[in-house]
Parts: C-alpha cells; sequence; structure tokens
C-alpha cells in the first residue's frame, strides 16, 4: 500500500536529506522542476533547504543541484561569437568594483565578456547600480541587444533574466528569509546556475576572505573556492579562484558613483596609491582569465599584456564604447568629476587616537554607506548613488589623533550621529605596525 | 548597526537553533506568538521545524514550546464541575477503539472527562469518525454545550475548536508537509497543548508501539511516553503513560461503525475472547485515572471498581445518556447491529499457508481500510464509516491454508484485488508458536 504514494514526492525527498540520505541526479531534478513549476511549496522547499544545510550535499549532489538550476532556465548561446568567452564572479565586498574595469580590459585582450551581475543588498555593492550611477547606461538588455553589444564591442554588463536560472531566483529569496544563505553546496549552486548559463569558456573567481565578505574565515573561503572550481570544471568550464583579502574595503571609494569615479581614474591610466589594491586585483583576476582562455600562454605574460591595455587606454575605449552602446553619458570617461554630487554633505570621520590602524570592521563600513541610502536592506529599496565614503587611512597607516580617517558623502547634514560614532568605532587603531594580509591570500586552481 | 535588527526577527531564532543554540522561553513565546499572528511566514516556520527536527529542544524548551503552544489560545475552564477532570490520549493505532468505553466508564466511575478528540488521517482512525458512525450524533460542540452535557452525564466528547492551540493547528499542517512529524519535543507540544487546553487534573496517555504504531521501537515509544509525562507533570497535571502493543489492530474490528460495536459490546458486559484486548487496555488506562484522581487507593481497586461498573451497565448508561446529548441514536446501545450495513460486500481474506500467525503487518491493515474508504489520505477527504475489516485470526493462532483470516468490508464488489492480496500477504505464518507481546508493555509515570 506504500507503493501507491508517489516515491520523488516532496515530503520523500525531504525526509530521505533530514536522515542523511544522498540524493540522485534525479532526485535533485525533480526537485528542482518542482521548485520551477510550483508543484513545491515554499515551506516544503524551505524544510528541504534547512535539512541541507544541516545535512549536507556531497559533491555529486552540489553538481547535480548546480546542473538541474542551469537546466531550469535560460542557457545563452554566443556560438557565433568567435572569440573565447569569459567572466568573473565576486562573492561579494565593499568596495569593490573590479568588475568595471575588468569586462573592458579583458575586451580590449581579445575575450567576450557576457556580463550578468547584480544588485547590491546589505553591506555589499552591486555592479548594476553602480554601472547606473552612469547617467542614461541601461542594465535591463534584452537577450538579443546584449549580445549584440558584445559582438560590438566585446563586452555587456546587464541584469539576470528571469528566464536564467529561475528556480535560483525562488530558492535565494527562501534561503535569504530563512537563515539558509552561509551553506556551501548551496551558495555554488546559485553562483554557478547564474554563471554557467553565460555559456562560458572560462571563470574566474573572486571569493572574498575578511571582516567585510560573507565568508570571514580563510579556511571557510578556501572550502568554498575549491567547491565553485570543482563544480565549474565538472560542467566543462574552465574555473580558478583567487582568495583575496576583504578585511578592509577595496581601494580607497565605498558608493556607487565614487566607485565608478575610482574606475575612471584607473582605466585612464593614473596610478594612485590609494586606488592601487583595486588596480591589482582587477589585473590579477583578467591575466587569470588571459592564461586559461589561451591568450598568454603564463601568468607573467598574461599580467604585462593586460597591464598594457590598460596603460595605452585601450581598456578605457572598450569602456567609453559600451557606455555609449548600453545608452549611457560616454563623457563621464573624460571628466568623471560629473559622477560626483557637489551638493553632498562631507562629515569627516576622526581618529580618535594616534597610532596604527590595525583592524577596520568593514562589515560596519559597509552597513554605513547603505543606512545613508547607498544601499538597501529590502530588494525593493531605492538607493542613492552618489552617497558613500571614501577611507583616508587603511590597515598599517600611522595616524594622529584627531586626524581624518574618512569622509562620508551624505544627502542631509541630519543623518544620524550615531553612523559617524559607528563609523569611527569600526577602526581599531594600536600601538604597533600590524601585520599586514596580502591582498591577494591564495589562488585556488 | 546590527544592532538596528529586532533580536527576535524569525531569521535570527532560525539561525540560532540551525546552529544548535538553546532558545529562552522568551524567544520559544516569539516563535509561537508570531506563527499565531501571522507575523512568521509559513516557510520561515517550516525551517525552523527541520532545524528543531535535526537539532532538538531539551526539556526546558519542550515545556515552554508546549505552554507557548498552549496559551496561544483558549483554556477550557471547569471549576464550576466538582468532580476531578481527567482524559486519556492515544498516540494512534489501527482498530484503537478504547476512547468510547474510557469516557463513559470514568463518568460511571464519578470522573468528569471533557474529551477532544481528532479525525483519523493516514491509516489511524480517529475517535470523531467513529462517533459520527452513530446516526446524528455531534461531534461540534460548542465549549458551553460541552460543558452543559458534561455537568449532564460527566462525559463529552467533541472536536478542537479554532480556540484550541491555534499555533498548534497551523504548526501541525506545516509538519505534515514536510516530514517532521516524527520529533519527540514536537510531538510532545502538539499532543499537550491541545490536552492541557481541557483544564484536566488528570492525564493518562496510551503511547503505541509496534508495526501499527507512529513510533516502531520501544525504546522510542519509552522515550516519547517519559517525555509526555515529563512535560504534563511540569505543567501540573498529574500524567502516567501506558505502553500498549500495536503489532496488531486492538481487538476484532478496524472500520468507524465496527469499532463502535465492538464497544457496544463491551459496554453490554459481553465478554467475547476476539474484543478482550480492548476491554483490557480500556480497563487498564481507565483505573490509572481513577488511582491519579484518588478516588481509588490503588490500581488493583481502581481495576476492580472499573470492571464493576463495566459488569453492572453503570458505563453503557452514561453512554446512552451521552448519545441523547449529543443528538445521536441512542438505540444502537440496545441493537448495535443497526450500526452494522448489510449492504456491504464480504471479501474474505485466507491463509496462504498452514502454520502460526507470527507477524502482522498493521499498517498494511489500517492502509487497506483506507484505501476502501474507511480513512482518509488528505484531511478533507470524505469517508465511508460502514466500511471496515475484521481480524478473524491473530498472532499465535494456529491456523490451516486456505482458513479465513480476515474479512473485508467493501462498498464495491471491484475493490482492487491488490487489496486483498497486500492483507494476505500482511500476516506472515511460521512453523512454531511465536513469541508473544503483552499487551500492556510498560508503565511510565
Amino acid at each position: 500500500m506504500r507503493n501507491f504514494e508517489n516515491l520523488m514526492n516532496p515530503k520523500d525527498l525531504i525526509r530521505k536529506k533530514r536522515d542523511g540520505g544522498k540524493f540522485s541526479s534525479e532526485e535533485i531534478n525533480s526537485f528542482i522542476d518542482g521548485v520551477t513549476d510550483g508543484m513545491w511549496a515554499d515551506y516544503q522547499t524551505s524544510a528541504l533547504l534547512m535539512a541541507m544545510f544541516l545535512r549536507g550535499l556531497d559533491t555529486d549532489e552540489q553538481n547535480s543541484l548546480t546542473s538541474a538550476m542551469l537546466y531550469s532556465g535560460e542557457i545563452l548561446d554566443f556560438s557565433e561569437i568567435d572569440a573565447p568567452k569569459a567572466d568573473k564572479h565576486s562573492t561579494g565586498g565593499v568596495g569593490d568594483k573590479t568588475s568595471l574595469i575588468i569586462a573592458p580590459l579583458l575586451a580590449a585582450c581579445g575575450v567576450a565578456v557576457p556580463m550578468i551581475s547584480g544588485r547590491g543588498l546589505g553591506h555589499t555593492g552591486g555592479t548594476l547600480d553602480k554601472l547606473e550611477s552612469i547617467a542614461g547606461y541601461n542594465v535591463n538588455l534584452s537577450t538579443g541587444k546584449f549580445k549584440q553589444i558584445i559582438m560590438k564591442c566585446g563586452f555587456a554588463m546587464t541584469g539576470q533574466t528571469a528566464k536564467i536560472a529561475p528556480a535560483d531566483k525562488k530558492i535565494y529569496a527562501l534561503r535569504d528569509a530563512t537563515a539558509t544563505v552561509s551553506c556551501i553546496p548551496l551558495i555554488v549552486a546559485s553562483i554557478m546556475s547564474k554563471k554557467l548559463a553565460e555559456g562560458l569558456d572560462a571563470l574566474v573567481l573572486d571569493v572574498k576572505t575578511g571582516s567585510g565578505a560573507f565568508i570571514q574565515k580563510i579556511e571557510d573561503s578556501k572550502k568554498l573556492a575549491e567547491a565553485l572550481c570543482r563544480t565549474g570544471n565538472a560542467c566543462g568550464v574552465r574555473t580558478e579562484a583567487i582568495i583575496s583579502d576583504m578585511n578592509q574595503p577595496l581601494g580607497k571609494y565605498v558608493g556607487n558613483a565614487l566607485e565608478v569615479y575610482e574606475c575612471i581614474e584607473i582605466l585612464s591610466g593614473e596610478v594612485k596609491p590609494e586606488a592601487e589594491p583595486t588596480r591589482e586585483l582587477s589585473l590579477e583576476l583578467s591575466a587569470r582569465i588571459l592564461v586559461s582562455t589561451g591568450i598568454a600562454e603564463n601568468i607573467e605574460r598574461a599580467r604585462s599584456i593586460a597591464s598594457a591595455k590598460l596603460q595605452s587606454g585601450e581598456a578605457m575605449e572598450k569602456f567609453r564604447k559600451n557606455i555609449e552602446l548600453q545608452g549611457g553619458n560616454p563623457e563621464i570617461c573624460d571628466k568623471p568629476e560629473i559622477l560626483l554630487d557637489k551638493n553632498l554633505f562631507e562629515v569627516e570621520i576622526k581618529a580618535g587616537k594616534s597610532g596604527f590602524v590595525s583592524k577596520i570592521d568593514t562589515l560596519a563600513i559597509g552597513e554605513a554607506v547603505s543606512a545613508i541610502g547607498g544601499g538597501r536592506t529590502k530588494a525593493e529599496d531605492l538607493i542613492d548613488h552618489a552617497v558613500g565614503y571614501a577611507c583616508e587611512a587603511k590597515i598599517g597607516d600611522e595616524i594622529r589623533a584627531g586626524e581624518t580617517i574618512g569622509i562620508l558623502f551624505c544627502r542631509n547634514d541630519n543623518q544620524p550621529d550615531s553612523i559617524s560614532e559607528k563609523l569611527q568605532n569600526a577602526y581599531r587603531i594600536g600601538d604597533e605596525k600590524p601585520k599586514q594580509f596580502e591582498l591577494i591570500r591564495e589562488i585556488i586552481s
């Protein structure tokens, strides 16, 4: 009589994972099909997600879940483009703006970059929001337009359409509401199902680690990086990962328009010390792609090609062309200062004591920018592209009490004092020069 | 900045249990309040239920959860009734019909029994369905009417109103759909929150164990019984439990009207061997209540009081009076055969070989009766009260090949043959007389 039940029904699958069982790929497909077509109720999906969180998924299950989520939607076909297709994905950080440099830079090196990005949520920013601080820039491209722009200038940047990995969209929203986000197999399936839908040959991942990252501990970041690479390579995309330091904001600026400003400076070939980490990480991530797409024979050669394309202004020309094609104002390439809103109030954050900056609570900085309107707490929140924060002191810098360590650019002068106070408290100042982390902590391939 | 969040928000509570934390009673109250008032989304509740299932709840949490669910609704007040208030609850089995004997029997002994029961689901029957096989019997009493009937005849039997433990109703439906039913702390909170709402002095629990029970292993049944007693006593209700054998149906009949028929026979003082287990278990459960309410000084005395009230017909008179008060046809007390539908088709199940009945798949028998219309697979299914099954052979009986071991009473003669086959296969027949379990396996107090 028990056989009257359909063995693939949600309850049976939930029970299996609850009891520590291993799913076959058919079982995972049945789950993802059920999520996509609505046969699984949200409360059943969330119960299974919690069971997956607590019982885990092995490599086979993780790969099956990624494929099932990938095939729940459209996979882009760029076979008519001869150039190798590649992309970069970052796990998210504060001041993390490398996409805006990497995409035009790779395009300048002969790689096609179909970059599908997201929006900021919580303390982290999102590439789409940054791009929208360029007046007129359209991040809602149709698939046809997306392909056309890539063919014209080597890269395009757009938002995820409803057709790409729709199961991920539902699952991510549930994970966010049920404390099941920080689970490696679920993170891998979510990231990789969207990235693999871009029809790539190569992918480089920037897995952040430290106080401004979703994953604080380096061991956990390594596990995630390894899992991402395993699944990417298993799905036929050459995948490497860099573990980069997120114990302080990347580069100088945090905030949408301010970050674009920093990128334009770098693309113009300016080498300012405070923007150097942004430049260095962008070059390293780009170089990895140049090697894995076979454009450069080794990493040293790749770095020198990428560096030359940045210095020569060719990357900037690609970006200018892209801005024109996506409807934005290309003038920002020559006059980046038009990105800056002169009407903002500047609040200087001062050092409470003298010494060396030994630690920065990077999450607190991301949350401060979000709190003044630069980010979202809910997906539907509107943001203020102009507001942000400039880091005037970084880890290892020697400072004097009362010296400016940061500037908050606010819309109103009545932003709560508590934000300035929290920003000040985000800096730990010690008596000795601290040991500093390398920006690029590890390479996983 | 992190403190902007409300610490009692669903995500934070889910995360805490996910990571193995222990909830305070305030946190559990916040969860149950949120479920009751709809602030918690179903998908959040189910994620927390799965985390509770896998991480567990300790005794404090279990007691807090029970209280919170109890106080999510109305608690009945019977202070105007002088008699001690008591009830019995069973974890559910096949042919388990003792409520219909215990309630009138206890009433005849001077105990007030405010019995709130449920309906059958899956392979188990429910008291309300059994009562509704008595023409006219109303199991939807208002609280006022319920109290009135108890005052008039010592007991009343009704369904759970929406006002009693409303959080349990929502949580139970989610547990059922997400494979989180078989979790001791959640079972305890569900059972006890409803029973404690009856405003009892004493409660006896019949925890079933074996092939027809929700819990098959005796160790697990003991754990549940101990947990139920601990929470009942902690909440101020004298609570005892009997662990009774459910490796075969209780007594002779399975099916709503058929079970009422068996009870009427027992209440008439008839002592048929095939109904003896039903009578014995009813007497033992009733006797436990007579001791814990102080009506009898010890269990031997209690058994003899109960037995005498059964033989004297006083229990039957209470039932007759109750049927009248609840709108049913009291004639069944004198002519129980009117409960039986003469138009049913009888399918005899024959022994496949000679030997001793050594094992019965009791779940399969419950499911067979459900499949022919006697039970439900979904809460909204309608049932056929008349159909059912008569056990003509029990464990330990010696039978010959081809001998009738059971009779299925069906509505149609085209009931699937697979049901008869499954029923036949439900019996294991061995060469030697098997070791038999005692009906009453343990007493937990």
